[in-house]
C-alpha cells in the first residue's frame, strides 16, 4: 500500500515531504486537508497528530508528524545513505541543519511569510530581524560550499531551502544573497524536482 | 584524546550533552565559556560555531554544534543503537521528539525561564501559553507510555527533559502535570544520571 501524506499545497513543511519524495522517485497518496475548515485539530487527524499540524505520514502501521522526522523516515527507508548518512559525523552535521530548518527558518522566514500571507498574530519585526540573521549565516554557509551538510545535496537541503525560497510571500527578500539563490538554482535542477506555489 | 564540550553550566542545551556522556559512561573535557562576556560571539568560538552559540563539540577534527545534533552524534558513535535506534521507524520516532525540544519546548518552557532568570527580551505572555500547550501534548503522551519515544529511554528524552524541569525558573510550574513528574523521576533514576542547579 502507498504510504499516506495528508497535505496543504501551501504549507512549505508539507511541500519538504512531496519533495523529497519526488526526488527520491516515491509513489506518495497525497490527502488534501482542509486548514481553513480546522480539519487538521478534530478527529480522525488530532487522533493521529495530537499536536494539531500538518503533514502527517502514514505508512502502513506507521504514524508520524513533523516534517523534519518525516524527511528522516523516508530518506532512511527509501533512499540509502545517499541523503542522510548514516556515520555519527554525517548524520549529525545533516541533523544540525535539520535542527535549522526547524528553529531559525521556522521563526525566521517562515513565521513572516505565515504573518504576511495568512495573517497569523505573530511579531513581523521579530521574524524578519530572525530572517536577516539565518540568511547571513545560511549565505556565508553557501559561499564556500555548495551544499549546506555534504559533498552532495542531502535532507539538510530539503529542510532548510523551502521557507527561504518562500520568504519573498513574508518580505524577506534574497537580493543580497547570492549564495542562497544560487543554492535554490542548483535544488531546482536536481533530477526529479517539483515545485510549489510562490517558489 | 578525550572529546571537549564548550560549555555553560546553566544552559539546559549543554546539560544534555553533559547528561547524555554520562548516561553512556562517555568522558568528554568541559571547557566553561563565559556567556556575560560574549565569549562565544568572539574568535576562536565565532569561528568554531557561527551562530554563536554553545554547546560546541569537538571530537578530533569534528566540529559540532547544536544540543540536538549533538546527542545525535555521541549516541550514534558511543551509544549503539540503544539510546538512537537506526531503522526508519525507530529513528523517525526519536527525530520527532528532538524536533519538540529544538521548537515547542525551545519556545516554551525554555524561552519563559530564559526571560525570567536572565532577563531575555521576549514575550513572556507567549512563552507560558506555549509552554501550557506543549506541557499539556507530553502529559498526555507520558500518561500512556513511560517513555517518549520508545519503549526504554532514548536521547528523546534526555532532549526534552532539561528544559521542562527547568521550567520553574520561568514559572512553568509541574504541579497539574503527575506523568512528567513521574517520567523526569525515572530519568533521575537511569545509572549514570548527572542534575545540573535548580533541576
Amino acid at each position: 500500500m502507498m504510504a499516506k501524506l495528508y497535505d496543504f499545497e501551501l504549507s512549505g513543511n508539507c511541500y519538504k515531504v512531496r519533495l523529497l519524495s519526488a526526488l527520491l522517485g516515491v509513489s506518495i497518496d497525497i490527502v488534501p486537508v482542509d486548514l481553513r475548515a480546522g480539519e487538521h485539530k478534530k478527529p480522525p487527524l488530532i487522533d493521529l497528530n495530537p499536536f494539531g499540524e500538518v503533514p502527517i505520514f502514514l505508512d502502513g502501521e506507521v504514524v508520524l508528524r513533523d516534517s523534519q522526522a518525516i524527511l528522516i523516515y523516508i530518506a532512511r527507508k527509501w533512499g540509502g545513505e545517499r541523503w542522510l548518512p548514516n556515520d555519527p559525523v554525517g548524520l549529525a552535521h545533516v541533523a544540525e541543519w535539520l535542527m535549522t530548518a526547524e528553529n531559525e527558518i521556522a521563526q525566521g522566514p517562515a513565521d513572516a511569510r505565515v504573518i504576511v500571507k495568512f495573517g497569523r498574530d505573530l511579531d513581523l519585526g521579530l521574524a524578519r530581524t530572525k530572517a536577516t540573521r539565518i540568511l547571513g549565516l545560511l549565505e556565508a554557509r553557501l559561499s564556500r560550499q555548495p551544499w549546506l551538510a555534504a559533498e552532495r545535496p542531502t535532507i539538510a537541503d530539503v529542510a532548510c531551502m523551502p521557507y527561504v525560497a518562500l520568504g519573498h510571500e513574508g518580505g524577506v527578500m534574497l537580493d543580497d544573497y547570492p549564495a542562497i539563490r544560487a543554492w535554490i538554482g542548483r535544488i531546482k535542477a536536481l533530477p526529479g524536482f517539483v515545485g510549489m506555489p510562490a517558489l
